[in-house]
């Protein structure tokens, strides 16, 4: 259950409420109270006269729900995302930062066509300790300093709660990957912050499942959480994952949160990741994240999938007049 | 291995491999001849004189495979179906033939909406026995009077071997359902007519199993194969199957036949049917399949997914700029 | 609903709703009834005076759950199967039939081992159009009278309705594919027999599905059914299947039929199968089905998960003190 | 590769490699001396004359391979955990820790019946944010109280790196869970301490994804990983999750490590937990993790498939005989 409570409540019995159930959260901003549906069907006596709304939920989504809310818009530096919005972010960049090269060469790329979203990956969630684990804090400054010239929006992402103050200082926005989806060490930091959160789905998470991640963000009282559908794992194995956009459907029917979709994870390959992005755009979705790199062959991780400058350049033109037909702009 | 035979080659000789080998196949009207790969590394001798070109397969995939031939388009009626084709065909139609009036009413919204195609069910293929088995024999005339008097190409589905030629004389297109992919009581008939083939992925098979099935059809003689793809079975519960578009994309770029998608048993629900088909359409595959009722609520089998036709109509409207951008006719 | 009817109920009124309804099903022997529980909530009026019990269910499984019947036990020749059976047949042979020389070292092995059943194909039911098919009629006749000579009981697979009265005729079980359990042209045909049938579950059905195609057998009249789980397709890819046994629990728990587990298919390697054997028979089930070969490595299908003949005998020996302690007597 | 290292090799050069290529490791105990593979296809020139012995391996799979060592056996207090090991621990307790009284029943029970470990969560990572959480810090002070009473050893779970040194210094076994099996803050927070820890497997991770967890720790110089499979996810929904014993049969097959096995949380349920452990046991894996709860109706989390104590006294009888059939002892 949430409850609208008007302005005159004592901050008091807000917090008491807070102390004694530890399910009650107190939103400052806006008095929104969640009460912890399982344990309180009613509204607590001592909160009833100063109830304005409430909203009754039959399961563990609530605050991502379009039952309790329409649309969630959120706004970050000078584009808004979401459902409603004009903008139209495409976030490319590459897997992994690997120098100040090759992140400056992808600056360029962008600010030529008026691109606003740069993604680069920090630190790396490997499978294998084998493989190249990320520059770590050194690949955050070099993004960070070149997105700072070119006036970009960074996005990079945490693999483990060790080190989310880190990316939560040096992004704009933090991206939470498919296998820390679950982590709730990065979700309750950033249910803390005002940070805006691209949350990837769990490669084996049910659409309940990663709603259900995002609840832990919200009710914590962080509002801006953008969901991203990245591919989840089945038994198709001619394909890197399979991109779900049953579940994108079942998102924007019953969602709130803005919905953006990496094609790249989910094919694994470079050669479908244009036709996959015009499928994506024609579904209404809310944007896209494409991993790009200046030269493919060398990159340090995800070599197969990233697209280099020239079918980067094609990918734009062949999803141009699919965002005019949807009326919203690139940026 | 593929065989490109003369024409002088002597009938004899090819009826004298077909019968020894038991892996050669005659094909009268192309001289086409397919050896079996894992037997004949080399042209047997006595053919080499009369070999116009060859083709050498890595896999069990060949006829089907753009290394054997870049396109394939296939011809039905007045309609022409494949990657290079102008024709978008929209095959709409309910689940099951329930009654005369039922196919009315939809021949005429087709009709009315310049559409070719209808499809119906009349052999149905469910999990239980306690529930509707379709009308069988009198649903497929019911079909077939109708769609003569609309001047309409008619799809219906084979479920077992048992009635397949019963299939093969009553309608324009053999569909091959999801559960009888790998029938090949069902795959060998077809295979020995030029009966068109609608061949529905397996929920559960692998795009390489998929197009071996059609290999089965192929490899028999008969080249009028339209691949279509359904949703696979994945851990995800919400959504009734997984509609995979990244098996579209790698069958788009490894595979000559055409593509078919059919959002409506992917989703299993009817809200989502419209954002998935401008999916498929965007993303440049042949045609679609979309299951339509007068009243779906009354629906004798999959009532939830089926679409009243205002929202059939909605949907023509909605897929129509799409279609026109990627330079096709819907018929 | 199922209904069963005194003894004296006339053969005039079965017959009438046998007719007028198509849902309903006379089984002679036993005058158990069956009705379709969608279209009959109530006993029909002129049934009534002869009910002697019925029993209501609440979904599609109704003859093979443990609401109707505790255990279901099947005889076939001098063996019996089932939970309360003391018989534990393990069924042995080849993957296919590839000659005389080949069932007869089989026969040799099993009859020195005291065992009663053999399995070998010969539809071979093969993925790809270009790979062995199997010897067809003629292996079934090596089968037969390889069998016929040391008294075996044989198992064989049908692949499509197209033989399946050959395979009625030929073999004493009729095995159901894992690729066929869906065809209803095989299930009807077998309903119409009281040929004992080894149903194997699909690679991706859920229990629920393999139940409800038992269902389609049970419901047309032959009781005969033994449910076999073979492994389920997952995400895994160093094993060819992932065998099931929470699925088999399940099955243990709500369904009457006999259990055997067929751990060759599932696992796919040889290695691993006197483990998974070893487990099958721990947990209680009723029987395995195992696949050996003379010579594995020159097996024309399914060459590493065939176990030779002293890895055989191993496994024996392995699983024999384990079948003493779950009180039954190896067959 | 791997290399083993003279004992004369000064410290000095294994410290040099260390600092500058980050991918050394130097384990003072042994000498062992891993170097990525993929940097250093031969041994570094100023290390040749020190080397004794070197393993090539062809993926990432290296010290967990049997390949490298034919068995690990852990000691952990007074039990040996391994394939090659005469105790058969079985680890009993409940889903969470809920109060002290709980907690205690459970270790009368587990003294009673002379078993010496003891499982209970105190963090639990929840799906929603409004289930109950665990009782975080004051639950692990409870567990710690009444193990060290009764002189048990404690598995508890992380459930993301913030947490990790307070369960490394409470527990005696850090349990890293089935969402978290990809979490490098907890893996390389035990890889640098030498606690045994209890690996699960991602329920949606490959048996190789899961031994690359396991190489994580091990790399890093922490070699007493315990692998636990506790069930996959698919497309199976009458029962939590699926438990892989083809998955085991590959373990025990390629990889050193001790293998346990958790029906409880595969299942889901308890009706079939005794039949699992049968299973689980008679296939020689080195232990079992079982939920038991003295009243699972009133349990806080997992309610359904927790055993009363009645129930694990029965399983504890229906395992015996198979556990003295491998010759092992129950601890």
């Amino acid at each position: 259950m949430i409850l609208h409570i008007d302005n005159n409540t004592p901050e008091k019995i807000l917090l008491e409420y807070t102390k004694s159930t530890n399910s009650f959260v107190n939103k400052k901003e806006s008095f929104l109270q969640l009460v912890n549906s399982s344990n309180y069907k009613t509204v607590p006596e001592n909160l009833t006269p100063f109830v304005i709304d409430k909203f009754i939920f039959k399961n563990d989504i609530q605050l991502a729900s379009i039952d309790y809310k329409q649309h969630k818009s959120i706004k970050i530096k000078n584009i808004n995302i979401g459902r409603k919005c004009v903008d139209f972010p495409i976030i490319m960049g590459p897997c992994s930062v690997e120098n100040e090269n090759q992140i400056n060469e992808i600056a360029n790329f962008l600010t030529k066509n008026n691109l606003k979203c740069i993604r680069a990956g920090a630190y790396k969630p490997r499978t294998s300790p084998y493989s190249f684990q990320g520059l770590e804090n050194e690949g955050l400054k070099i993004l960070k300093k070149i997105s700072k010239k070119n006036n970009l929006i960074t996005f990079s992402e945490a693999k483990d709660a060790t080190h989310i103050q880190e990316l939560i200082s040096y992004a704009d926005v933090v991206q939470v990957g498919t296998k820390s989806m679950y982590d709730q060490g990065i979700l309750k930091a950033l249910s803390k912050s005002n940070k805006p959160v691209l949350l990837k789905r769990g490669f084996s998470s049910t659409v309940q499942e990663f709603v259900q991640a995002a609840e832990f963000i919200l009710s914590g009282g962080n509002e801006n959480v953008i969901l991203c559908e990245r591919g989840i794992r089945t038994f198709e194995d001619k394909t890197r994952f399979t991109l779900d956009l049953c579940g994108v459907a079942w998102l924007k029917e019953h969602i709130n949160l803005p919905i953006i979709i990496d094609p790249s994870h989910a094919l694994g390959y470079s050669y479908g990741i244009t036709d996959l992005s015009k499928a994506a755009v024609a579904m209404g979705i809310d944007g896209l994240l494409i991993e790009i790199h200046p030269d493919p062959s060398k990159a340090l991780s995800d070599a197969e999938q990233q697209l280099n400058l020239a079918n980067a350049s094609r990918l734009l033109d062949a999803i141009s007049p699919l965002i005019a037909l949807e009326k919203r702009k690139l940026v």
